[in-house]
């Protein structure tokens, strides 16, 4: 059979297809996604479900002039693909390539760029506004946002505010239960209420009768159709409770099911004609059309390298001699540590799986709480525990880390509530790229006062580290840095002993140049050296390892001060604020004059490739740094 | 008559009241609270309209044990005055005084300092799950939210974290349908629903006799009368579209007056004994019990000195020499350029009275857009407007831009849009204390690629600048940030001009030292160069106000490393990560020697007090920056 993708390179072409052909491009796409997907590791489950969703909304909607905004845009891989780039798909995540999210720079088509979750309603209200400012009141504008990022209190805020206004305004609540986890909270529950209720089985198979069926002409005389199953559905769906989107002014309509596509199709353009603010609420399965990602939505959430015909995941070679993931001796390390301190509690955002919470969640899961896509509330929640006696460790990502920068201040650091927070993926990412950097952590953090800023260079110092925040003898809130991937130490089960609050240590004594750094970079720092040392036998370097931004070892960078005439900063995080900056103002407050160059990431936003190419572009790699120690 | 008020001092003392009493302490609570802060000004509007509540969760909650969290606390002064601080109460907000907000320094029944809003419920349940995890199931959490602080997302993520555990949590609802302006979106209007049901008119008539009255036998029976009369409420309060509480699994009580006392007071005992979160819709007016504060609550809400008898505002004398508050510069100059430039649009997260976008909201109100306490939204918002074409200019207090890092991140700068950023209220803000002081906001926004970042020495400059930012020729995103109060021209209304981005000016030449300083701080700076030439007049000194922290002017710095030996630098905000690591990067990069010194906020919180009193004690004051040039 003839492919019809292939004679598909923009939404237009779409267009020129009947309905009835739509479902035979749905499953092409679909196959087109797992086949390039699966050679080209990316996130699966999410465009998998959106599948039908995607093919709808471009055929139905005037694409590029009426606006889509994919929340959490790692569903919009179809769209992508009916996007005019089809061709360039299999470099998705590459350093070059596409994005693995929508891009404003990539495409006319991406209306708004979403690596961040529960923005899509706000970004779309002002896109609708600005529309009816300028008089195009024919403008679409569609938000696509899943169930797990309306816990996000942000989509709420934008819901509050669009309900108030008259635009024009499309949200598509994309329900299927999941963020990467399980979706928690009473959102979820009110939704699974809804989906459960009678009426959705009646309406899936009423619906695409009542809207006409695949014949176009029956279809568009179906708008008073859809008012009318509205208000029956309203009537028929949990009608104590319903409905949450209605309080706050919305029309609602829905669920239908978001694989079917002629309903969609039918049911896409009859809101098109209806004025104002309004939610459809679609049922998908995260990973349809694959087996084993249906099963299992978390792992094939972005599975890796897998069979595309099977479905298989390829196995990773096991390397008894390989160190661990920092995420897994997190995990391990902090049951170690919950077992012996029972005021140890777990937080996270809905990562528990990424952040390797899941382990403890399994062994004490009345001691981990997975709050939801809602950072803000993660800690602020986590400073209430801690308020009474709790020892909540907050793991947040560094990127999202950036949703609490108020709570941190406000209600952690200026309470002193003592509250550990684990800030995983923090430095460069790879290949989620430039919404995911962990880049401005210690940038913002290091203006807070009362804060403890930490990052550890290997698995010995993350435990420590762990369990130093949780001594008695600590008092303040304390951040733990560290990178997403391995670290040094295969034999990494050492014993727990306190790592001295503000203290650094001196790695290697050197006496040409000295690199101070923080965190696991350090090790880069440490081939650097390696390398210099075979290129110049003649110099020695040294490598100081600060451990503690805040408060910052004076006394380690006065003896380095004194001892080395070219001292280099090295960080896995923005220069501006970090440790170049410390090092920096230590220098000028202390009369130093020797010769300071800084390493970190620069004044610009680092785009998505393997952290190898990109350390290179940020003059971080090994060769780079072996230079400027020989310069 | 003699007061009641004078024997408490203690809830434990209110507790040996009789409830048909507590009216009458509600009453002297309320003109206390008008007679201090007639003299002393304050919050006053919100504490009014709580007195009763307040009286009536002391007298029911065993408090301290049982844990009150005020959101936003300016509802919290009557908390105070019952709760051992009534001597103290003449010095609220003065430095060495009680705070403004609760404080957990302060006292033990101030559970978690409040001064950002939306955080009550997120903390509450911390507690409550803390106090589950120690076994202490009597312990009840109480978080009181108003209705403007409900339309932060922060609270819907609490609510939706909250309504799926099992916590002992109460969140009451203070619904006076105001924040400091009123309060808007459809949660408002949907509030507004739900208390002009039918229902609770009939309510208010029956709820007091149901409960038992003021016999307290009778009360202690009430339990079931509660369940029964709230399954009524429900079905009685529109019942197509009831309830978003009940949505978010909270069992749902109300509304109820919240003016009346012994209802209050029997509620609350039935509600003690309701296992599981649950919310009390309760209905106050703000600035209760004062005429004028109820006509007008946006005025009161902080209306400076009045007279306690009649409650007329105590009018400051108007002195036509006084330069204009930097607020009515921006309110002014953003009509003056819309009406040139259609494409202009106002933002504010709900307070448009205390920016002085109100003006324009009264001249244009369809280019001006209130969205509620939300401003992650806020920014999000105004990044879609301005994706579309539109020029937002997006009104933040500093303190509270905190809340969107992470929008000014990834949806304005990453994404290069041209939103144009007021900050208001920067650096230090006086009485509001450290939860308000916009400390941060230079070292937070300093890190952040493609942004701009500007601070106006004077009215002239908030104009150029504001002129600059929404001209053709700019590309980036445009923070301006400046601080509460008067600027220092009395005929302000200059001619506009471009303002040279990135560029900074010499204001006055010197020789012996330089104070190289940014914003409107630069004029304590001038003052501090007059007392020193004053103390010697042999010595000169020069000044260069850099306008721009980001860029950052590197010709002028250059300029002034080369011509002078000493240079302060001084900004009013925190010294880690500002300006003061801008010029410190600087000097090293270029390998100056010069001897510098930094003024601007230190390592600490800064509490409450006059703004000259807490420069002086962060040594930014005239004279402290005198003895610096002169040293």
């Amino acid at each position: 059979m003839e492919k019809l993708l292939d004679q598909i390179n923009l939404p237009q072409d779409l267009r020129k297809l009947k309905v009835s052909q739509l479902p035979q491009l749905a499953d092409e796409l679909r196959e087109f996604i797992i086949q390039v997907i699966a050679d080209h590791p990316g996130h699966l489950g999410a465009s998998l479900g959106t599948v039908e969703l995607t093919v709808a909304l471009h055929y139905v909607f005037n694409t590029p002039y009426d606006r889509i905004i994919w929340d959490v845009g790692h569903q919009a891989y179809g769209h992508k693909i009916l996007t005019g780039r089809k061709e360039q798909f299999a470099s998705i995540r590459c350093l070059g390539g596409l994005s693995g999210f929508p891009s404003r720079n990539e495409s006319e088509y991406d209306a708004f760029g979403t690596g961040h979750s529960s923005t899509s309603i706000s970004a779309a209200l002002g896109m609708a506004i600005a529309s009816n400012l300028k008089g195009e009141k024919d403008r679409q504008h569609i938000a696509v946002i899943g169930d797990g990022a309306m816990t996000g209190g942000m989509a709420f805020e934008g819901l509050n505010n669009a309900g108030a206004s008259k635009s024009n305004l499309l949200v598509i609540l994309n329900d299927n239960g999941m963020s990467i986890d399980i979706s928690t909270g009473a959102l979820s529950r009110y939704f699974t209420r809804m989906k459960a209720s009678k009426s959705y089985n009646q309406l899936k198979n009423s619906v695409w009768d009542m809207m006409g069926g695949d014949n176009p002409e029956r279809q568009s005389h179906s708008k008073h159709l859809i008012s009318k199953l509205s208000g029956a559905m309203r009537s028929l769906i949990s009608p104590k409770t319903s409905n949450l989107f209605e309080a706050m002014d919305f029309r609602y309509f829905g669920p239908i099911d978001g694989h079917d596509i002629p309903t969609l199709v039918a049911v896409l353009a009859d809101l098109k004609t209806i004025q104002g603010p309004k939610l459809l609420h679609i049922v998908t399965v995260k990973g349809k059309g694959l087996k084993q990602a249906e099963e299992d939505p978390t792992i094939y959430h972005a599975p890796g390298k897998f069979d595309s015909s099977t479905g298989q995941l390829i196995p990773t070679k096991i390397n008894l001699s390989l160190a661990p993931k920092y995420q897994d001796v997190f995990g391990k390390t902090i049951i170690e540590l919950a077992k012996a301190n029972p005021r140890i509690v777990g937080i996270t955002p809905a990562m528990p799986t990424g952040c390797s919470l899941s382990m403890m969640m399994k062994k004490m899961p009345e001691r981990v709480f997975d709050v939801g896509i809602a950072e803000q509330h993660a800690v602020t929640f986590s400073a209430g525990l801690a308020a009474e006696g709790m020892v909540p460790f907050c793991n947040i990502y560094s990127s999202f880390m950036q949703r609490s920068f108020d709570q941190v201040i406000h209600d952690v650091a200026l309470q002193k509530i003592p509250v550990v927070f684990c800030l995983d993926r923090a430095g460069l990412v790879g290949e989620d790229g430039a919404t995911h950097h962990g880049a401005f952590d210690l940038a913002y953090f290091r203006p807070i006062p009362n804060l403890i800023i930490s990052a550890p260079m290997n698995e010995r110092e993350l435990r420590n580290l762990m369990y130093t925040a949780q001594s008695e003898s600590n008092k303040l809130p304390f951040v733990i840095r560290y990178p997403r991937g391995r670290g040094v130490t295969p034999r990494w089960k050492t014993p727990l002993e306190i790592q001295p609050v503000g203290k650094g240590v001196c790695v290697k004594e050197g006496k040409d140049a000295a690199i101070v750094s923080i965190g696991h970079i350090g090790n880069t720092g440490l081939q650097a050296i390696e390398q210099a040392g075979n290129r110049d036998p003649g110099k020695r370097f040294g490598l100081y390892n600060m451990i503690y931004l805040k408060p910052l070892d004076e006394d380690l960078l006065q003896e380095v001060f004194e001892k080395y005439p070219r001292i280099i900063t090295l960080e896995d995080g923005v220069l501006a604020g970090g440790l170049a900056s410390a090092v920096s103002e230590f220098a000028v407050r202390h009369h130093y004059t020797n010769e300071i160059h800084s390493i970190g990431i620069p004044d610009r936003f680092i785009p998505q490739g393997s952290i190898a190419e990109l350390q290179k572009l940020c003059g971080m790699d090994p060769e780079s740094i072996a230079e400027l120690l020989l310069a």
